[in-house]
């Protein structure tokens, strides 16, 4: 597969994802009536479903990362090209972006807007933690175990994480970055997005570090 | 597969569709006590559902499209007899149509009524190019990475899409016709039904566009 | 497989299928404050689980019907003995008590109680009609497009059509009988039990009517 | 495989578990805006889907049990090493309060902390007994039926057992046990404690039994 078809991938999977993180948490927030409990489940239904279909769909073109700290992982594992990993990660912060402005046109809200939503606790730091490891860990058993069936473990394990964690889960740098764009539900203020990288890179190092013991014992 | 049951399976299918859009439209509507959140939520949830139904069922038997657009775009991709789009389109109106009076019938409502909702604004517009192409890509690139999936994929997607769009994605020329005849939650008021037909099609044309690019890399 | 073993796969999962639509109904109902379409979430979701669970886990054993309409249909299609199609109903009709009963005493309940809910109209039973015409070719449709799908197709039809038939769609003469044994949110007054029985009847009929027509053009 | 690496399998997956109930139920009564319904459908899914992603990636590695009573039911049934018993128990209850002192972190509560949630009636007994034999029967019958529907049959029990038992279903000594230490939605006081263990080792117990009798039918 040539690296424009992949980077074509990655861009129409991640600018899926992140339209209907944001859209579907405007819509959600509009509809909803100040019951924050039902604005998320019309936030966290339509994200697990959209990881199922995007993952599904683009999954043998680009290995439907959609994620930095995904295409980072697979790199220091040996198994993505080093020389990949970068114009990934540009499209995936692109396409994040991208998919944002998307959701806020489709709302006939401004295009470009900036979050005042302050996501910034230790216990939402530690949230990003858990959410990245957990993904990662997810990820990479099932590939050992039962890789057709990633698509659906990745949206199931989105689904649960958006609620058992304090920061709903973000997970990913990319997304992480893309949300600043949307000053609504979804939307994360540019200061607090820093923290919540460094605590996404340290979950996907803990992954790493485990995924390492199951290796050497040859699982 | 003879033709009239290829028809009489696309026939059963979109009026299963339509029964259910609009017919779980009024069930939410009537239940919710005005929390639109909640009314989305109970026609998204059975929307899904159904599309899962109806595609495993039938798609054997007449592809399970249930949407011109699809229709339309499996034949100008050649993976479709062109003799049979238009018989395929009527029976996918005529059976969307009875679908809503057999939703109007259930609930005890007027059979024949007309919507007075008007949706009928740029955002809808774009929202209903974007879904429509989002649903045309995710279809064909399902059917190359994954075919036994597609009818999850399609039920996750329109999941999806119920939320991230405006409009709440109808992305079926089939389905915005029919649901002029139901002044219900579901409903599109007449006037404002050609621009949605126009935006999906346009939004078939850019997926078309898109897929050919990853075709002719051959994919 | 001995009749015996059969039986007893149909009285486990008819009775698990009866506990969870009347248990999950009292719970919703009593945490629902009022808002009935949150109810009828709480009501589905659980149902429709159910479904995929035991139909996955009897299948093999006994077919996995739980209704008398399905006993019936395959009886009448020469794909089940008929001598074992008494047999079946009672067990389903009795099991379907006891699991109704087993809900009440769960939630503290009268274990003896019989509903005082009226569901009689016109568009109910057009209802039942359409919701155990749409079960019975999902079931019979899905055994030949992809037998392995129809744990999750049933699962799926009813979530669906819960919402979209104005009965909540029954669909099940045992279930019919069952839940006049409970005198709360799922129940139904015995004097309305009768015509949605004959509507579901009728619903059969007109399924294998279509499945036949079909059958002829060798699908 | 090393034990070491199953009882860290179910250390990993035991901890997502109890993460995702308490972490979930917080989220949940934090948004609820105090619809307890709503608050309950917040918690059913997370941990519907999480059950799916857990028994997925670690399935082939431990077995995937993270409940003592489907450990000790699979030794009776001359399925697991009697040795590995004790450990895996040990690991599990060790794992369950971990994970619980990790969602009141994520949340910012204090990490110790017991709950004060009286739930204690001849109902709620009854339904620990039925709510384990259930999950137990669904295991081994799937076990034989369609062993790959384990992960999906599993997540979907316990999304119906939450509504149609009158305790919401814990069917976990070692979930039992590490819900004492939160005291919010999905606590449990610990006076509570001892008798829903024993109702859950009497389902275990009735679930061996007919479990015995389909055996030695040669199922």
């Amino acid at each position: 597969m040539h690296l424009s078809n992949k980077l074509l991938a990655e861009f129409l999977g991640t600018a899926m994802l992140l339209a209907t993180v944001v859209g579907s948490g405007i819509m959600a927030e509009n509809l909803a009536d100040g019951n924050m409990a039902i604005a998320l489940l019309g936030n966290t239904i339509p994200t697990g479903a959209i990881l199922f279909v995007i993952i599904t769909m683009f999954g043998p073109i680009s290995g439907a990362h959609f994620n930095p700290a995904v295409t980072i992982a697979f790199a220091l594992r040996k198994d993505f090209n080093v020389k990949e990993v970068l114009p990934y990660i540009v499209v995936q912060i692109v396409a994040g972006i991208i998919g944002v402005w998307a959701a806020n046109f489709m709302f006939d809200l401004e295009v470009l807007q900036f979050s005042q939503k302050i996501r910034s606790s230790q216990g939402q730091w530690f949230s990003e933690g858990v959410a990245t490891f957990g993904l990662l860990i997810a990820i990479f058993f099932t590939l050992k175990s039962k890789a057709e069936a990633v698509p659906a473990v990745v949206g199931m394990y989105i689904t649960a994480a958006y609620w058992f964690t304090a920061s709903t889960s973000f997970a990913n740098p990319a997304v992480t970055i893309a949300r600043q764009f949307s000053n609504t539900f979804a939307g994360i203020a540019p200061s607090s997005v820093p923290a919540f990288i460094v605590a996404q890179v340290i979950g996907m190092a803990v992954a790493l570090l485990v995924l390492k013991r199951f290796n050497k014992l040859d699982f």
